[in-house]
């Protein structure tokens, strides 16, 4: 168990990098010593001019930083001397090395959902096994899906109300920052395999769950939407659904009625709410369209594909560091922290 | 019974009716007697160039046609004196105040899915009940949505196959040409009420079929998604499925494995063939992402909206006429004109 | 003159509303007293949510948003009772009344760029003409498009180097939270008159310009991109144009070669800077594709719709107030309390 | 000289060359060979069910064609024996290694756009050296954007009223039906450099005008869209310049006034007008959007990505050939079999 602050180091300052880092810093019982990266653009840039430690991948990649007007602290492994754990937010080619030089230097690490079940053997929700995660010297934290999958369903499994679920969902396309040519246009490109993995990569963290996912792109660029049909133990009704949704952590009611109608409402409301970047880590149920008819229930949620995975990510760090022992004083820590909801417009929150 | 050439008047010249007057001259026992509308813009002028002959839906706008260079026939009263049977494409807040004047005039009216069952008391899907609207004064052939969701699943209902359907219906947002801000941008907008309305207006076809729709809108222009899982009668396989849908009038497969990967590939694949203005008639099945699970099935098509309603609105022109008795002579004629295929990719059709 | 912090009310919190309010909240020497608006939905709860006053426009309005559960204090009279300036945010429709109404109050009134010149009788650009506010019942902010014009055209004309300007202005279609089918898809809508509206507009903040722009909206939502060709004096090189923009208030520079590549590279830099919103009040003007071939210079900058008028918005009440009677203090103010940058990516800015 | 038809073959069946293929068979003069490609999706399979004979680039292609079910003809060897022509449509990489391949086999050559001027030394656009192709073994037709270049302001040149030109090209991100992550997504993506490449490329066929463009790529998929400030002869009026216009091969006029109001807008027209595959071989000029101020022309137009290129292909086959030994027959023999157009909306064109 790792005594005093986490010193926390971040591998891969991207979409989810970026968002790991200024999570960490956030919390009074992590340090961030450092970020590494290869990049010199103005991602890199501005983490520098905003204070952050930056590091090189490789000794090559210090040089081209340099080059670039940036300041260097040093390569990845300087970067390593100084954490207890890291967060590898790099892209799937180079994580499963990676690991094995986190390990050969004694830093337990934390992989992003694009990583198989297999390179750690432990994928992470942490309402869902953070217990199992603990001295463990890594786990994955599942993809933005699988979270909010797990979240959502596992929490009605857990009232003892859900018998199976077929969802669809509707993926954004491309990231918003993306210019390179990655996106689609005018189109929607549904996934050539049914079942889609999301289903089976829930799995892999709550194993009984009987869910199908048939998934698809669509044109947009902001967070994912799902809908599911639920089989529901008979006698469930509306109400009863809605109570555990309420009660379950990091899932928070958005309504129709107060005009949020769309998925870009939710991320103005997100910026009406005063989040760094709009980021919503809570799974966006809308309370007024949700639906119980005999044992069924239907509903749709909104998932922020880039920040969903960010509260969870901080629990991981936690749980992997050993120091705080219960799922639910590290995810009441991290939802103090983050300023997480349970609904959005609901003053007495 | 009509006799001889059924005499056809189009009234509203917008995406259905200008593709309803093309097919209808394609048609041996038919004759477009003119077109009806109120635009001087470019559609009508287009129409005007290709040789339609052009009415006026007043006075008024007989002088803002005549205005703006288009030679004008006389209004709708003159147009209706043509006329055996009109199809009404009008904006939904005209068809109502339009029967009356049909009725009047003695000539029978085709209606389209934009009004409700109840202004006509019959709603139309030619496989489902051609018999029915046989001799009537007027039906409405129902939406694209639900005329692709009759054909489909009313076709596995009718092999015995089908328990209960549940749908996921990913709409496209506006029309190809619209350019005058009726469009969404970046996001998707759910239906505000589940289930939505496709799945009732389905049920005005096919009482019997149990099934439960959500809706969406996406950020694209072309053409509806929609993703169906279904209970499946006990040992139904993957082939039953398949074999039925083959054998369904108006459903074509398409596949990944040939590149077909998207909704635009369609439209492409349609422009390849030929089809005017890229026009898909059938229901596009992906036959090599159907699956079965156990006594479940998941599918997923794709509807053109500017077009699968046309082969339907021919043959209820032959329906209320009573020229052709039997629905699979009626469908077999207007399949036959218009190029309607069973695979898009077999030479052997 | 007005003694002590200015009390300001903000009239519709909207886009620009919500925007003005926050940075309200950042001056010293200003007071957020309320904000008045008619609607009931999230962005008026969320307000609520962050403690803002909440009055509503008139009495009715106040019946419905108490009904909606939001606290209100008041109509817009009352509000009036508390205010020394007004920012009015409403739409075009009902700000000429409202003139009536502020001035009746003894209110000063700071419009926006959708009112006409006519309207208060003068347009306002901080650098431009701070001073002949002075002391005057009301101005408008000109609109985004103007507003970066002015800055940019007007440093370089001020620097003595500006013979004429040719500029196309690509605009976004509407804005990011915009749910309710404003939006244009998959096409670009070219304004119908050659020149557009905002050159004239741009002469009426500094009648001396010679410049023609063509306009037109393109398929996405966030910030507009404008291009101009200017004829210089003769002799002027890259590096003096340089120079002029570099030391010019509110314009920033940015780079291809810091993978700022396109719009959104530039929004997601916001974000990584850490700003509220991603907002950018600054114009940015990509430096390394800025060129001069003989008298003539190219250049392309991006404009931040929602966020540009927000300084001179400050401005203009201080300006109004009289309270600052130097523009260079005034606008020094409005810059640090905003973080406003001359180059978004040196650390010694 | 080649006597009899003309024996084309095309090779590479995308965009471009299915466009050749389909202008071929409409020329009485010409013969469509065959077609060359690797590709097994359903482009060439819907080629295949068309009547076209199929080539494959090489004998490992030939034999995943035959695998994916399509008849294959030969390879490509076999091809260039039947040929007199070939138009080469592959992608930029392959085009060079080709050449020689088409010298040693005796076939003459037209290549596209997307190869330099150097491959073949010569760049054709057919109103402006049509004469300097004939007899050569090899030309390339010049891109789209420069083809519309050429035709409007090398017309406007011509009539000696054009004194320079200074352009920005709003480019369309990628072509409606690329599925796979090519396209960009809510934003504008500036060319990194002025002047960009199609004023040099234009002067490779027309050195003597006076241009500098500048570009970008917009967030929609359908056609580019110019925006000229063109300085003038002192005394050119308006009506000079739309007369010009008007006479110009290969230029039509469109007009806000009929409801043509944007990109999309076209592109209906074009499918009303009933042009296979929507498209438009002329460039769209709005006339009522043109204007002269003093002597500065103002305008805008429209250009079809994916069809302005056919004609002039059709047109240098000819001029290779040495079959037709006026420009002029050429192009109107051409424009005659296309349905070229001088006004979309005139009855009397």
């Amino acid at each position: 168990m790792i005594q005093g602050q986490i010193r926390v180091a971040v591998n891969g300052y991207g979409v989810i990098g970026k968002r790991v880092a200024a999570a960490v810093l956030l919390q009074s019982d992590m340090e961030l010593v450092g970020i590494a990266d290869v990049a010199t653009d103005y991602r890199v840039k501005a983490a520098a001019i905003a204070g952050a430690r930056i590091f090189a991948a490789t000794e090559k990649d210090m040089q081209s930083m340099h080059d670039a007007g940036i300041r260097v602290r040093g390569t990845i492994e300087d970067l390593l001397d100084l954490a207890d754990v890291i967060v590898d937010c790099t892209p799937k080619s180079v994580a499963a090395k990676n690991l094995e030089r986190y390990r050969s230097c004694g830093v337990k690490a934390v992989f992003q959902g694009g990583e198989t079940h297999a390179l750690t053997g432990h994928s992470f929700v942490a309402q869902a096994n953070y217990e199992s995660a603990m001295d463990r010297d890594a786990t994955r934290v599942v993809s933005c899906n699988t979270t909010s999958i797990v979240r959502v369903l596992g929490s009605i499994q857990d009232a003892g109300l859900l018998v199976s679920a077929r969802g669809v969902l509707i993926r954004r396309a491309t990231d918003p920052w993306e210019a390179d040519h990655s996106g689609i246009m005018n189109t929607i490109v549904p996934e050539a395999r049914i079942p889609s993995h999301q289903g089976p990569d829930a799995q892999s963290v709550r194993p009984e769950l009987d869910l199908v996912t048939m998934a698809a792109k669509a044109s947009h660029t902001q967070t994912h939407n799902h809908y599911w049909t639920l089989k529901l133990v008979g006698g469930t009704s509306r109400d009863d659904l809605l109570a555990v949704l309420r009660a379950a952590p990091r899932i928070a009611f958005i309504r129709m009625s107060d005009g949020v109608v769309a998925l870009n409402s939710t991320v103005e409301l997100m910026h009406d709410l005063g989040r760094p970047r709009g980021d919503m880590w809570e799974v966006a149920v809308w309370e007024d369209v949700l639906s119980v008819q005999g044992d069924e229930g239907f509903l749709t949620y909104q998932v922020d594909n880039q920040a969903i995975v960010i509260p969870e990510t901080i629990d991981a760090i936690r749980s992997l560091s050993g120091t705080v022992r219960d799922a639910n004083e590290s995810i009441a820590q991290t939802d103090r922290t983050l300023g997480i909801r349970r609904d959005f417009l609901c003053v007495q929150d």
